[in-house]
């Protein structure tokens, strides 16, 4: 029976491996898909698949904007002028994110930076923010808890969000 | 028998969840791959060796210039300007990707930025697009087979390429 | 024995794919933290946080400022204008990394690209660079040995360095 429990051991140090590799690649997939569904979002129809990403009651806490809860606000607060601004070019470029899984809970930092075109041959960066992404797992599913969006103007509330990196890293 | 089988079944999903994951890696690294290749093509010699990032007969369609078959086309399409800029600096930034793996074909949706030196001390980004990267694997390799780059000027064909997100995210 | 052994065979092969897979993930957990800890290191104690990143006698070899050696020192060069700089804002957004692993060793190539904010309502590409990340496995953790950074102001060494990738490529 040693063979057995042995492979017993390996089996079940892949399936956990796997599992948090498999898990790392998803979250990764939520704050990519973010980009394309956000800068297709001209209307409200597709402002709520976008705040499908979030749970039911999930929030989205935009720096500077302010703070809502719930995926039909969350859909409803790209009306005020984010709409238009879609048909001018926009582009919500992410950063790399940095991840960390604990079950089925995640917290992931990342930078975003919005581009828009500005009326000569040159795109400039408008919102350059820092996003705390709160991710839970529900029906096999990653999505989003609570996103907090600071924009990176030297606010310390900006970096005190970042400090969280601190408990991220491997010890 | 039933301990076996059970460890069949286990294997052949570690395999399976395997495959995905380093399918999800190699995708990621052929676009990160991209920008360190186009960014040192001040030749014909260099474009060639990024020209071997698509199939032989693969598909380059650049927004606001041309579309160009194949990987002789495609080596060449950069002499038109783009050897003098690289010497003049220039910075192809790629955005996180979202992918979508079916079998032995693949598409990538990601946002490039193009960054050039302005003269003082700053940068500014001159191109920034979408990209739809439909990707191929031959030979165990992932080739791009055609990539559509649409600048992000709030034209609607950029929007109805990036509603392509609707099809590759989970259920 | 014949079932055992290609048991044996599966392990071994799914035991070295995951080691690989989770290698590419930490790597890039590594290069996605430097942004958020630079960030916020507006004082030594911070900066000496960010200096952990690096192997006890690690190089960083800083474009256009220049080379310092051993986790003291590399704390030590943000003093020199840096910790101010915070205070008004700047973000290093990560460009998507190539990851080559050769055992206990590994480089990454990736664009950085430090975003401060213009003092209206816009920010600044301020330093886009080309890094490489020469990375060594300690006691289980990734850690930089030498990170290579570069200004695409169209030096011939940043594009040297860039080179670098036709040795990452798979054959």
């Amino acid at each position: 029976m040693q063979v057995d429990s042995t492979i017993e051991e390996r089996l079940a140090a892949l399936e956990a491996a796997t599992r948090w590799q498999r898990d790392q690649i998803e979250i990764r997939q939520v704050i990519a898909s973010y980009g394309p569904l956000v800068d297709v979002s001209d209307r409200l129809e597709r402002s709520r698949i976008l705040a499908e990403l979030w749970t039911e009651d999930g929030i989205y806490d935009i720096g500077g904007v302010r703070s809502c809860q719930g995926r039909d606000a969350i859909a409803k607060v790209f009306e005020e002028g984010h709409f238009d601004q879609v048909r001018e070019g926009m582009c919500h470029v992410m950063g790399l994110p940095h991840v960390h899984i604990d079950g089925d809970t995640a917290v992931a930092l990342n930078y975003s930076c919005v581009m828009r075109p500005d009326g000569t041959n040159r795109f400039y960066p408008w919102r350059v923010s820092a996003n705390k992404w709160e991710m839970v797992r529900q029906e096999g599913k990653w999505l989003i808890q609570r996103r907090t969006n600071r924009l990176m103007t030297g606010d310390a509330d900006a970096r005190a969000m970042l400090e969280h990196i601190d408990l991220m890293l491997p010890a």
